[in-house]
């Protein structure tokens, strides 16, 4: 990929990712043109591809840094206790980080089938270590005889999409605080795996 | 919305429709023409006109009767018991209701926005329905002294997200049957209820 150093792409490319994740996530990225992207950018079209090679690799791009952003966050969390305090920890990182960046997160959900077979596998590889980080707690939890859980795999699945979820009701100002939603999902998260 | 009625219409009715889902989901809303799914039906453009005033109109068509399919044959399985049983029931119906209809429930995420303002508050108003089925299951349990619950709408938003989760990743064939997919959730919403 063709990338201007300098102050240019220093000040561009951060422009041009966030107005692409904004007009991705509000019309789809199969109704979004570079021409589009370019003119909220502020550039002409021509210019955008002194930065991405293509559409698809500016959603790629998107959806990578995402994954390794949540992926390097979780693993700057506190580490250490046990298995009730580390599952309790992800379950509130999780919707904490998820809300936070709803748009990234909507975008990743609704833009997979955009991507080329080997950026979808990329993409897929990052969900499956994401996941293990999850699964490794359950396990060390069956292991310790704090949880019972009939099955760690369909246990990480259940948990993430019921904390993912809560992006697709959550409003800010509404009847309850970020804070308590995350209390009421721990409890229904601790009491699902038998805690 | 103009329609033919008579054997023509019979045949092709169904048909639009089951090619206009299958190329939506594959391609997207946004990136499938009228002429497309004429062409895939084996029509020509204008016939399709005859049958819906627009793409979206056609787009709403599927996910009205998704959800009005859904909620009939929930309100179809077997009535009574108690909130533990009924709880129990709509586990596993939601779960074999949803891997049966795969198609229509990815289109049903996936396109919301693309529905007209209008249109969006109808297909709001039947998934709210539907999530207040569920929610009178779980305020009985309360009332029984069956679950512990800390917030019934929380409650019911986790899990049908746990629950639809499960047509992100199943697989016909895979590891586990459907049936046994069933009974691991139910052991999991059980739980996470206090039941």
């Amino acid at each position: 990929m063709a990338r201007k150093t300098g102050s240019h792409s220093e000040i561009t490319g951060p422009k041009i990712r966030a107005e692409a994740q904004r007009l991705f996530a509000r019309y789809g990225f199969a109704a979004v043109s570079m021409r589009q992207i370019a003119g909220a950018v502020g550039v002409q079209a021509g210019a955008l591809y002194l930065y991405t090679s293509d559409k698809e690799a500016l959603l790629f791009d998107l959806l990578k840094t995402h994954m390794d952003e949540l992926i390097a966050a979780w693993r700057a969390e506190p580490a250490g206790g046990d298995a009730h305090a580390r599952l309790e920890r992800f379950v509130r990182f999780h919707i904490r980080f998820n809300l936070e960046r709803a748009e990234a997160v909507f975008l990743s959900y609704m833009e997979l089938r955009n991507l080329s077979p080997e950026n979808f596998a990329v993409i897929e590889g990052l969900r499956k270590t994401y996941e293990t980080e999850l699964e490794e707690i359950l396990k060390a939890g069956q292991d310790e005889g704090v949880f019972l859980i009939p099955d760690t795999k369909l246990a990480t699945m259940a948990i993430i999409a019921m904390l993912t979820g809560v992006n697709t009701w959550f409003r800010e100002g509404g009847r309850l605080s970020r804070a308590m939603v995350a209390d009421i999902y721990w409890d229904m998260v601790r009491k699902s795996v038998g805690a």
